[in-house]
């Protein structure tokens, strides 16, 4: 028995994460089928998609669609990206409880990928959060920091750089930034340090660790971020997305096996281990020949394990 | 800078744990040409093999050879395994610096795979130690406490059985007791509880960390040992070894991984990644056919990489 149980929100963003980094299109039922798989395991934020062209992303195409039917599990909280106002407006229009929108810690991956300075993506923010203010008030709005732990361009992203930004978002408007290992290049002390830092700066306003496993230290780093005091971390179903470099090196830490690790652990998830792995094989049926990820699934959970509900598995 | 620089030790037990784990016998030649490679790297402690008979273990056939050459390398502390008195003996002819014992923590593991209770076990510990006492008393002699976090068998094994049973074998004459995650079934959480108690009980006397990556979290219980003030960890090279149940999900923590993890987070491991990278060719060399692990192998180091000598990589 647990006296103080300590929990934490998992958002799944495999749906978007990972649908857009694969080139295969999954078919929007499948889409809707393994949201619907995801909600049924406990899964209570899931970010669905982004709002960006379909020329550049035909994978997002039916964003507005899958925004639409996931807004139907009541309880469930609807994210979808976007990458700037446009973007925004629409999915405010289709019903998305929340925008994440990505801005680099990293000018040479800014400018790298959105052909922005960091300069010029924080006046975008500040038109989307204006416009939200306006429009859309109840629609959350969370920055996502990509390269704050370092950049494959520029190398090193200096500390201070990545905590002066994050509050000039918040200065900007924002609700939330979190921190994003975009290219696996974190360690423990380094996401504790960092994560520490955010909270001294900014409060009920640090957001979400997005970390990856691209060097294996993904369930480490998670563990260093939860004892620095974040208790809200993305993850992607079977490892989907993310950068994998390598056959067997997966991009984003893959869900089931946080889950394992934070319900191993006493940390409740409110997420059903074994209806989660059971939702890898909605994602399986809509994309067939992408390798999933995950150690749980291949290990299966041990014998006697029992989660925070008190239910007893393997 | 690190103005106070932690340091950990790595025991590589691959030529040990790993190669009698697989079917495949490493010829001596390519055994003696690895241990070189990892000395090279400058690994500073190698379990070189173990001392069981060569009809049990053909794989093993030659590991005085393999102490004999491994002792030349001046600064590097050669450990063998040894399941009783008689394998100690001919460790201690060979020149072994250390051995160390298995002793399961799960009374039904301990019946299943050396057919002795604990309390047998314990007798055999005691009989050895006053053996090394009178005739071997420069050679060290630990316990690595197998199952100590759970057992495939009976499922959870209760804490306080572990913490009596390693005070019984320190009372029998044993320098030091280390735990064991024999089948992957550690969380961090436990980690850090069990490693508590355990240094709270022993002292000076508390030994290694050995914990697999079965279910993903090897790293993440590294971690969360090292917090609990654990100093010496056990790896393998290219993961080989341990209890891999399935294609990808490897057994034992990958040594690549594991000294990155350290010497990204300012840790000193006193080993070259690089070289350690290298090491690799070696092991691939004496055994073509087997899968190697490591996500640090597969990813490449990170762009701007420092390890606690100061040196850059990647």
């Amino acid at each position: 028995m647990h006296t103080k149980m300590s929990q934490v929100q998992i958002s799944e963003v495999g749906p978007r994460d990972g649908l857009q980094s694969v080139k295969a299109i999954m078919p929007t039922a499948h889409k809707l089928a393994w949201v619907d798989a995801l909600v049924a395991a406990g899964v209570s934020e899931v970010e669905v998609g982004s709002f960006v062209p379909a020329r550049l992303l035909p994978q997002m195409a039916d964003v507005a669609d899958v925004v639409a039917h996931a807004r139907r599990h009541a309880g469930l909280r609807v994210l979808a990206l976007v990458p700037n106002l446009r973007g925004a407006q629409a999915a405010a229009q289709a019903g998305a409880h929340k925008v994440s929108v990505p801005v680099s810690a990293s000018e040479a991956h800014s400018l790298a990928n959105v052909r922005k300075t960091r300069a010029q993506m924080l006046e975008e923010v500040r038109s989307l959060a204006a416009w939200r203010a306006e429009h859309a008030p109840h629609m959350g709005l969370e920055v996502g920091m990509s390269t704050a732990f370092g950049c494959t361009l520029q190398g090193a992203v200096p500390e201070d750089e990545v905590i002066a930004l994050a509050e000039q978002l918040v200065a900007a408007g924002v609700d939330e930034v979190g921190l994003s290992d975009t290219s696996g290049m974190a360690n423990p002390a380094q996401v504790r340090r960092l994560f520490t830092r955010l909270r001294q700066a900014l409060g009920e306003r640090a957001g979400a660790a997005h970390l990856h496993n691209t060097r294996g230290l993904g369930l480490a780093n998670c563990l260093a971020a939860y004892e620095a005091g974040v208790r809200t971390f993305d993850a992607s179903q079977g490892g989907l997305g993310g950068c994998p470099y390598a056959p067997g090196a997966s991009g984003n830490v893959v869900t089931e096996d946080l889950v394992f690790m934070f319900e191993a652990m006493g940390v409740s998830t409110g997420i059903d281990l074994p209806r989660l792995l059971a939702a890898r094989e909605a994602l399986r049926a809509g994309l067939p020949e992408e390798p999933l990820y995950g150690m749980v699934a291949d290990a299966g959970l041990p014998k006697g394990f029992t989660d925070t509900k008190g239910a007893t598995h393997g």
